[in-house]
C-alpha cells in the first residue's frame, strides 16, 4: 500500500526485519520525523502545509542494524536520514527526497567509561543531558553546553559540530570528540580509534564531524571529559559600547585568556537581558553587558578574573559584579523555548542565526546583518564562543506579517542574513549546522573548488546516493 | 634523451614553460630532491644503494604554475611529488614512482599580515624560522616550534601535520591554519578562507591537513599568531619515576592547566640531558626531569605554575628551579643535529619515533616499545605534548651493526616498534606524518574501514592517480 512518498511493501518487510520489527509506516510516526526544528518547517506546519513525511521510519538498535538498513537502501535507492532528537534548526535532519528516516533514539546506551583518559564512549542517541548528568555523578563534566542539551543528542553534536555555552574555554565538539564509530550508506563499518591526537595522515574523524548524514551514519562516539572544576570565578560588565566589548575580548583572548563563560549582549540585547539578570535596564541603556566566568584550578581562574577584569576596565567597562552571572546560569537552558513560545502565533517570523568572524571584521557583520534585518523585524545579538582571531556573533530577530507571507520572509530573510555576512568578510555558519538553511550559500563560503571537493567526498563515501541526498544542495520545498 | 626516470622530452619542454624556465632534468638537481631525511634513505645513501631520482624537478613560482604543472603531468599520468626543504623524517616527500618533484622553495612570501586577527598569510616554500623572526620583529609569534623550525617550511608543517615544542598551550597546526588555498592533481584551485572558526558542512581545511601531497599542494597558508606572552615562568622537577611524572601531567591536564613546555624525560633520557642542563645525572639516577614552561599574562603563567607545581610535589616531585630549562631553550633546535651527526658511521642506525597514547595507556606502550627495542639499540624517551587526555611519547634509538644490514635492521625496529604501540593501545603517529614509514601499519591504526575510505579520498581528489602516488602505500624500495 503505497502513499505520497511510501515504500514497495517488500522493501518495508525487509527493513523491519533489519531492525528486529522496529520500524513503522504508520503516518503519526512518519510525521514525526518529517522535519527537524528548522523554523521554516515549523512555519508550513502551522500554515498546513507540511512538509512530505519519509516513507518509513526504522528504529535500529545496534551499529550492525544501521549497516542492515544502509545496505537494504543502497541496493534499492532509496534515501536514508539519520535523525536523533530532531531539535536541529537548519534543516539537517529533513528526508527532503523521501525514503526512509533512521531514527537513532533506541541507540541511546553509554558504553564504557575511562575515567583514567577522561573518556565516556556512548551511543549516538543519548541525550546530552542525561550523559552531563552521569558524568556529573562521577565527578566528570563533558565541557559541552548547547542550550538544547535537555532535548538534542551526542550523535546530533557530530553531525552538526556543535558547541556549547562554555566553548571558549572546553572547545566545540570537534575538540572533544576523541574517536568514533561510523557506518557508510553501502553498510561499511568505519572505527576510529579515540586517541589524545593522531598524525598518521589526514584526521578522518574530521570527515565525520559536520557531516549531517551526507555519507552515513555516527554509531559510537568517545567524547573527552574533565574533572569538574575546583572552582569557578564570575565577573559581569558593562562596556560602554559593542565595539569596547569586542576590543576588550580580542586582546583576552589574543593574551590567551580562556574563561569558559563569555557572553557580550549588543544594547538591544542588553536591554532584553537586564531584568532577567537582576539589572536596571534603564541605566545601562546604549551599554553592552558582558558575562564571564573563569574556572578551573582556585588560583589560576582568579588569576585569568583578574586579568579579564584589567584587560575589561582599559576598555571602560564598569564593573557589574557576580551578580548577573549566577542569575544567568539557571536560565541557561530555557531562553531558546521562551523564544519558540511565540512562533505559534500566525504570521510570526522567529529564528537566530550563528555566524562567526575575525575581530576586525566582526562589527561590520554586526552592523551589516544589522542593517538588512532591523527595519523588518526586532533583531538582537550577542558575542559568544571566543577564539584568538574572532568570535561567533548569535543573532536573534523576532517579529512578522502575514500568515500567508510567512514562508516567504523567513526564506528573504535568511537570503538577506547571508548574503550580509559574506560581504562583510565572515563565515556563514557557525554551530548549528549547514543543512538545508545554508545550502544557497555554501558556494559563496567554499567557493566553486570547495562546493566540487564536497561533492567529490559525497561521491566517494556515499557513491549509491542515498545518504540524506537532500542537505546541503539547494532545493525547491 | 631518458636516462632512468626520464621523461619525455616533449614533456619536459611545456613543464619548463608552465613554471617560467624553472626547470631541471640535472641529476644534480633530480638527486638533492630523491628524499627526504628519512633515515632509510640516509642510510640507503650512505651504503650506495641510493634511491632513484625523479625525472625532473620544477621551481614553480606562483599557484598558476602549481596548477599548470598538475594539468600537464595529470594528462601524461605521470607522478607529481611536492617538496618543501625536505626535512620531514617518514618519507612523505620521496618521489617512489619517479615523475616530477615539485619544489615549492621559489614560493617562499609573506603574502600579507592581518593582525587585527593576528594572522599572517604565507606560501608554502617559507622556513618556519624566517616567518617566525618576522613575526617577532611586529611582536608577535607563530607559537609553533618544531625542533626542524630553521629547515623546514610551513607547507611541511601543514602536509604533515607537524606540532612544536609548545604546543601544549598554542596547538599543533592543525589549531594554527585559519585557512589556505590548494590545488588539486587536476590544475582545480580550492580556497577556503580564514576564519576563526566555521560550521558550514565538513572543516575541509582537515583534508589537507596531513595530506602529503596525496590530493594536491597546499599553495598558501593562513597561520594564526599571538602577541609575545608578557611573562614566562620556568620550573623543573625530578619525578621519582617515569610513572608518577606522567601521573602528575594526567592531573595537571585534566584541571585544564595550560603550560607552553612540558619535557618530561624517562630515567635514561634524564642522565643523558642532565650535564646539558647543569643537573648531576649521578644524584638523579632513576629519575624522571621534568621541565616546564608557563606563560602568558604574567599573574595566570604565575598560579599555573604555581598549580603545576603543587600537583608535582604531590607526585613525590623535588623542584629544581629555572636553571635547567632555562639552560634547554638555547639548545632546543641544535638537539635533532647533534644525533644526526652520528649517522655517517657505517652501520649506524639512528633514528625517533613519535606515539601518543592516552594516560592510561602511556606506561604500557612505553614499557613495550622499551621492550622490543631496548635489547639491540641504547633507547631513550620523552614525554611532550600533553593533552588533556594523554601525550605524546617521543623514541630515540642509536646502535647500530653491520652496513650490509643496516636498512634490514632499521625497517624491523619500526616495524616491531610500531607493533609495540599498537599492541598496547597507542597511535602509530604524532607529529612526524605517515609517510613510507608508517604506511605499513596504516591498516593497524585505521582498520579496513578506515583504509578505505582514505583510498576512496584520494580517487576522489586525485582521479589520475598522480599526486604523490607512493605515499601511505607499503612499498619494497
Amino acid at each position: 500500500m503505497a502513499d505520497e512518498g511510501g515504500l514497495d511493501a517488500a522493501l518495508v518487510e525487509r527493513l523491519t526485519e533489519a531492525v528486529s520489527g522496529a520500524a513503522s509506516t504508520a503516518v503519526a510516526d512518519r510525521e514525526a520525523v518529517a522535519h527537524d526544528l528548522w523554523p521554516y518547517a515549523l512555519i508550513r506546519d502551522r500554515g498546513g502545509r507540511p512538509l512530505p513525511p519519509p516513507g518509513a521510519v526504522v528504529w535500529p538498535s545496534s551499529a550492525a542494524e544501521v549497516a542492515a538498513v544502509y545496505r537494504l537502501c543502497a541496493a534499492s535507492s532509496i534515501p536514508v536520514t539519520p535523525f536523533g532528537a530532531g531539535t536541529g534548526v537548519c534543516g539537517a535532519a529533513v528526508p527532503v527526497h523521501g525514503g526512509v528516516v533512521l531514527d537513532l533514539k533506541r541507540m541511546d546506551r553509554i558504553v564504557d567509561w575511562d575515567l583514567e583518559a577522561g573518556w565516556v564512549t556512548v551511543e549516538p542517541g543519548i541525550l546530552g543531558q542525561r550523559l552531563e548528568d552521569a558524568a556529573q555523578a562521577r565527578g566528570w563534566s563533558l565541557g559541552h553546553f548547547p542550550s538544547s542539551l535537555p532535548c538534542s543528542t551526542v550523535g546530533g553534536f557530530v553531525a552538526t559540530r556543535s558547541a556549547g555555552q562554555l566553548s571558549t574555554r572546553y572547545g566545540r565538539i570537534d575538540d572533544r570528540l576523541a574517536g568514533l564509530r561510523a557506518v557508510l550508506s553501502d553498510g561499511r563499518h568505519v572505527h576510529l580509534r579515540a586517541q589524545p591526537a593522531t598524525g598518521a595522515g589526514p584526521d578522518l574523524r574530521r570527515l565525520f564531524l559536520g557531516s549531517e548524514g551526507a555519507f552515513g551514519t555516527v554509531v559510537e562516539a568517545t567524547l573527552r571529559l574533565h574533572p569538574l572544576p575546583a572552582a569557578r570565578v564570575d565577573a559581569a560588565y558593562a562596556l560602554p559600547s559593542f565595539a569596547a566589548g569586542i576590543a576588550a575580548l580580542r586582546e583576552a583572548m589574543l593574551a590567551g585568556l580562556r574563561p569558559a563563560l563569555v557572553r557580550l549582549y549588543d544594547p538591544d540585547d542588553t536591554a532584553l537581558q537586564a531584568g532577567h539578570l537582576g539589572l536596571d535596564a534603564e541605566r545601562l541603556r546604549g551599554f553592552s553587558l558582558l558575562l564571564t566566568s573563569c574556572e578551573g584550578r582556585r588560583r589560576v581562574a582568579e588569576a585569568e578574573a583578574t586579568e579579564l577584569g584589567d584587560v575589561c576596565r582599559a576598555q571602560g567597562a564598569e564593573p557589574l559584579g557576580d551578580g548577573p552571572v549566577r542569575a544567568w546560569y539557571p536560565r541557561r537552558f530555557s531562553l531558546a523555548f521562551e523564544l519558540a513560545r511565540y512562533l505559534p502565533a500566525p504570521g510570526a517570523v522567529i529564528d537566530t542565526i550563528e555566524v562567526a568572524a575575525s575581530w576586525g571584521r566582526l562589527s561590520a557583520v554586526w552592523q551589516a546583518v544589522r542593517t538588512r534585518l532591523a527595519h523588518r523585524l526586532f533583531t538582537f545579538c550577542h558575542l559568544s564562543h571566543g577564539y584568538s582571531d574572532g568570535a561567533c556573533l548569535y543573532f536573534t530577530f523576532v517579529g512578522g506579517g502575514t500568515e500567508e507571507g510567512a514562508t516567504d520572509l523567513y526564506a528573504e530573510l535568511w537570503r538577506e542574513a547571508m548574503d550580509a555576512v559574506v560581504g562583510a568578510g565572515g563565515t556563514i555558519a557557525h554551530h548549528h549546522g549547514a543543512g538545508l538553511a545554508r545550502a544557497a550559500h555554501l558556494h559563496a563560503e567554499l567557493g566553486e573548488g570547495g562546493v566540487d571537493v564536497l561533492r567529490r567526498l559525497r561521491r566517494a563515501l556515499d557513491p549509491a546516493g542515498i545518504a540524506n541526498p537532500g542537505v546541503w544542495e539547494p532545493v525547491a520545498l
